[in-house]
């Protein structure tokens, strides 16, 4: 498991073996069960998980109780309420496990420390902020300008792993169509 | 002019006068018309600018011509295509000059150039892209979870100075609504 998160920052930035014991060590795991959560709505300290195996969706519930997934994440993703956690404030979305997951979390606090301790850190940590804002942009304009048919098409594209294995209301809800819309979405 | 860009630094991080006549220089100054743009589809090269005054905003424009607002910026705020800029590849979207603009901008070699010679730099960016990040998440839940009225009271609380200097229509883009409902909404 160590190897994993390893092999996902030397993508970015190497370390000696002893650094990486170090930054590891502020690193602990975490075995859930398909369906538990890891952050829920009120929560007041919300940690950052790096994803070794399985599939997660943070989203919201709005008042009428409908969910409205803002993210998925699969093994090499980070995934958090990110506002709770830059911010210290109390989480206002969910997290939880589509299917069995084993994860490796930081702390908020600890993520800042190796930031400050190494500019190795923060540069990887850099890069991957600026991967998440990218990625919230495109989706944005995914919202504003495509029809659902090409916002299908673009999450079938995007990631075809996880058509495969992620319950179709799920997919609905984050492409923003009716699960009949999406089976008829399915089939063409 | 530089004072400006300071500042804003000096809320994140602090450097010498020396220190930051370096990282100053590696800005550059422009002045802009009302409707002149900044960055258009297909350009090659985009550069990330500071606004010193004026308002602008990034929008993509789709197969009939309809405009998609992005992004609004007001001083002391950033705007760039994001997607271009960090991965050095074309521009998708268009920015421009809602009013008169100053700007600093700089490249993005020279944006990584500081972050790599100032571990600070690489901080304040990074605390840049975290709150951009924020804010784009922040964007998808109001797009999702909000109706017309609450995503204007939103916009409204979030962007008081923005909604007096920018022209009606660019807002009702922006919230997603038609131009009338944005005008019966504002009588409200």
């Amino acid at each position: 498991m160590k190897t994993k998160l390893r092999d996902h920052i030397a993508e970015i930035v190497s370390f000696s073996d002893q650094e990486f014991e170090y930054i590891i060590a502020h690193f602990h795991y975490k075995k859930m069960k398909k369906n538990q959560f890891l952050i829920q709505v009120g929560q007041q300290k919300v940690n950052k998980y790096f994803v070794l195996s399985g599939i997660l969706k943070s989203y919201y519930v709005d008042k009428s109780d409908k969910e409205h997934i803002i993210q998925f994440a699969q093994p090499d993703w980070w995934i958090t309420d990110y506002n709770a956690f830059f911010n210290n404030k109390e989480a206002t979305i969910n997290v939880d496990c589509i299917t069995d997951c084993e994860l490796l979390y930081i702390s908020n606090e600890d993520l800042e420390k190796l930031s400050a301790e190494f500019h190795k850190m923060e540069h990887f940590f850099r890069v991957k902020s600026n991967a998440g804002y990218v990625a919230s942009q495109e989706r944005i304009l995914t919202m504003l300008n495509l029809t659902s048919v090409e916002r299908f098409n673009h999450f079938n594209r995007l990631y075809p792993n996880l058509i495969q294995s992620i319950p179709k209301y799920l997919i609905a809800s984050y492409i923003g169509v009716s699960r009949e819309m999406l089976s008829r979405l399915s089939k063409m």
